[in-house]
């Protein structure tokens, strides 16, 4: 299928913003440029006009736990322990891959009508996110989150070890895999070797969380005499491809294993705000060189994986934490959340801008609206003014999932539906328990 | 005319959450109750089915400068005082009367379009800007922003007492009128004395900045040798109602003369953020028992005017600030947002709850949305989920002037264009100034 987009305001995020069109064959960015600068040979099967729109590669959300989406609401405004022992782990006990399978679809439809194209997303039950992903159409790097404490923590391997037989590759290539140890402090050393030994086998990269509490570095200090990011270089995890989420609490020293050992960041503001984790030194990371990308978490601790607000926020934080205002940029933002999280997932190659040769993963920004008027920067509107209702049509591996904000690709309605159903059967179940 | 709200989740903010309706007579609530329980005698002139939907009182945007919307995107990112200087006090310096009724039009349809009914602005050639409330149909608490240190301070009094005198109570009391001296550090005692001289005469209150950056705070001292704070009360400003904007920087002392004086705060969580002025410590602030609005401060440095996000930004950065995910809880905020911008502006025996006998100022969000799903709790959703572009139908003093988010007073694409003429005019003035 071969795509026109014409006559968009486009922020390629590698190279200056124009005004022009975009072509579209076999799934890949085949031209951009000028108002009618495309070749006359190109026949496109479908024009979209793009007058008043701004076009921008998809948003890479870099870190989440997608089908959370049904506990979204149920717990808010309480102690972590609290929070994770007598609310979120009790309904997680009693959730069944058709919930996972409903609340991924839940979250897979949430993202693509906020402009996500791309998320990594660490759970499990993977196979039901898997088939989630495939049917929305959207592009996802999923691992199976390990617990190396819990029973059957050999078992949870193993089943990772099919996943990415499975799913590595799959969907046209929209779907990679990665191993999933969960955290340092549920994952000793010990386990991180069999998970390490996989990752080699298998070829492919880890999805781990990372400093992001400061029980938890208090407690990998006391246990093991370091902080969290030393214990992983110890353990040789950064000498495969990392993706590590959250990063809140960070030495110099860590910083600067971060640099040297190209482990990709994602920061997730909101959750660390919500959770009172605190403020990743999101600028001094980019100052030092590390690959940071933004996520949402998962929606128990956010409440929505709305990457167009957690752009703003990364921004915002920044600024307040540093009492500076110059610090994180508008474009520097953008970056983080295109190009920035495709580099943490492992696929800059493929996505993260809007360049010729890349897959054609792209949000059209409809930018007519009074929030987003007067047109003096469209850059910074979408960084400080947009929101996720802007997002008007939303293009995957070049196909149109989203077309005037109508989903073309699966059922709203029944979505939401079974997804409420879920969520209602769930709490139930978990107070009979 | 005769308005009946059928099968909302009903959030009063002043009491619990119920599933039922509202009936709205002469722009006052006459009645709520669960479903089916509105008087056989009402025969209402128009029925909504708010099925799906939820009714919570109006969001109150207690501090702004609506005219700077013509200013959004137009300089980011720059040091407090570059931005200022060189970019924002150029643009100002040419405006007139038009731009700022073109502005203001364009700040009121933003508000409307994500649930704002009425807000508290201080700019200058007010009667434009009453003008645009008055047509848009918004409720607003409007003030000449009035500098003892300019040429022509005197005159601006005395525009500003012609200002009071022609709109205090003017569109069905819609209106209101505030005296608007900017800040300590902009308004020298001596001045002060006839801006209070002219608040006693004419009976209004006072909308002022305070204690908003560590430069004021420190040019305060080394003048006064005081707080901001202890400042004004040394001159008597807070024995009239006062609205007092951002309060960021407090000592105890500053916080125990709020409370005792019981000044109206308007925290502006984003534009402290983005201009990186510092976190206030709203919780503190109520629990000392102090009023605390929440108000989006000026599109320049914001930057847009959603009250949805400004409430989920207000929540967010107490928790991350103080470490702790229980404090502002959602219900605390929506109560911040709505009866406690209300009591901050002098309006809480008005607006600000649903109550009988208040005027009907009443936002519809519809609540069947991915984002917003599963129901778990509704408060909690729109503190932490929702979006301005859930604000489904908004309702002013009884009239409806939104439904289905199509705006009933106004035509948008006018407002858009026009306010987009006036900000590319602006511009070049400026430059060629």
């Amino acid at each position: 299928m071969r795509l026109l987009i014409e006559n968009a305001y486009v922020i390629p995020v590698a190279g200056d913003q124009f005004q022009g069109d975009i072509a579209v064959g076999d799934g890949r960015i085949i031209h951009l440029g000028p108002a009618g600068s495309v070749p006359e040979a190109f026949t496109p099967d479908e024009t979209l006009d793009a007058t008043g729109m701004a076009a921008t590669p998809g948003l890479v959300n870099s870190h989440t736990h997608a089908a959370m989406t049904l506990f979204r609401g149920y717990a808010d405004d309480l102690p972590l322990m609290e929070w994770l022992g007598e609310k979120i782990w009790p309904v997680e006990a009693v959730l069944t891959g058709e919930d996972i399978y409903r609340g991924s679809l839940l979250a897979g439809l949430e993202m693509l009508k906020s402009g996500t194209t791309t998320f990594a997303d660490q759970y499990f039950e993977m196979d039901q996110v898997a088939r989630a992903v495939e049917e929305i159409g959207l592009r996802a790097s999923l691992c199976r989150g390990l617990i190396g404490i819990a029973p059957h923590a050999d078992q949870a391997l193993a089943e990772s070890r099919d996943f990415i037989r499975n799913w590595h590759g799959a969907a046209n290539g929209r779907i990679t895999a990665m191993l999933g140890p969960h955290a340092p402090y549920t994952c000793p050393p010990s386990y991180l070797e069999k998970v390490l030994a996989a990752a080699d086998e298998l070829g492919v990269g880890l999805h781990i969380h990372l400093s992001e509490t400061r029980t938890e570095i208090e407690q990998i200090q006391t246990e093991y005499g370091c902080s969290p990011i030393e214990l992983m270089e110890k353990v040789n995890l950064f000498e495969r491809p990392v993706l590590a989420a959250h990063c809140v609490h960070l030495s110099e020293a860590d910083m600067e294993i971060l640099a040297e050992k190209r482990v990709g960041v994602a920061h997730n503001p909101q959750s660390n705000m919500k959770l009172g984790s605190g403020i990743a030194p999101v600028a001094r990371m980019l100052a030092a060189g590390i690959t940071v990308g933004i996520g949402t978490d998962g929606a128990a601790s956010n409440n929505d994986l709305n990457m167009v607000e957690e752009m703003r926020t990364a921004a915002l934080l920044q600024k307040v934490g540093l009492e500076n205002p110059t610090v994180l940029p508008a474009g520097q933002v953008l970056e983080m959340a295109t190009v920035g999280g495709a580099k943490a997932l492992g696929l800059a190659e493929q996505i993260g801008t809007l360049e010729v040769g890349k897959r054609a993963d792209i949000v059209l920004w409809n930018l007519n609206q009074a929030h987003l008027c007067p047109l003096h920067n469209v850059q910074a509107h979408l960084v400080y003014s947009a929101g996720r209702a802007d997002a008007d049509t939303v293009i995957v591996d070049g196909r149109i999932l989203m077309r005037g904000r109508r989903v073309l690709t699966v059922d709203e309605e029944t979505i939401l539906r079974e997804a409420g159903c879920s969520a209602r059967a769930l709490v139930t179940r978990a107070s009979s328990a």
